[in-house]
């Protein structure tokens, strides 16, 4: 019932014209990265059905998995509440992190106290 | 091995002095929401147990579930590879979502084509 262009101004982009996305496994659930759209990014990811991000860094889009070989298929995307969030379901092929981990996530958890040494 | 504020340290916050968290139901996986963090948030989701965020729209602090019921008790908060995002696993009690429904990702979905009515 939605047309491309109706579900990219369903979004409120930030000041830079970006949305955050949380990249999810679709069918392990894991959450894989997280990393920013803006509307063309979110336009060749939602009608080439491989994921494509902007680079706030490098400032360029970037299709994950062009250099890696580690691509993104699209399953889902959905919008939140607020329509500032964006969740992609994916099937990632590979590990999803530049470091070799599956996830971006896999290495530094955050405590408030110190562990004891065993 | 890490104290609160070693953990702090390895945040690369954003201009704002934010970072986006995911927000991840600990057991069934799902994503339950994405909002914003401050060291100060973050300090208190860490020693409380509970999770507390920075509201952008009130600029103020937002402990989950002190208005709604709806808590959110923190499992395990884990840092990404570049330091600018945090993902929170939690145990939600109740819909995460303000508008009622279990995540803020239930009502939207974001696609290229339209689709046929039935």
């Amino acid at each position: 019932m939605t047309s491309l262009e109706e579900s990219l101004a369903q979004i409120a982009w930030n000041p830079d014209g970006l949305a955050p996305a949380i990249v999810q496994q679709w069918d392990t659930r894991e959450v894989l990265m997280l990393a920013w759209l803006d509307a063309e990014a979110l336009r060749r990811t939602l009608t080439e059905g491989r994921v494509t991000y902007w680079s706030r860094s490098r400032q360029e889009y970037w299709r994950k998995g062009d250099t890696s070989g580690n691509t993104q298929q699209l399953k889902e995307a959905r919008l939140d509440c607020d329509g500032d969030a964006i969740l992609l379901l994916v099937d990632q092929t590979g590990p999803a992190c530049h470091t070799g981990t599956r996830t971006c996530f896999d290495a530094v958890e955050l405590r408030a106290t110190s562990e004891e040494n065993g």
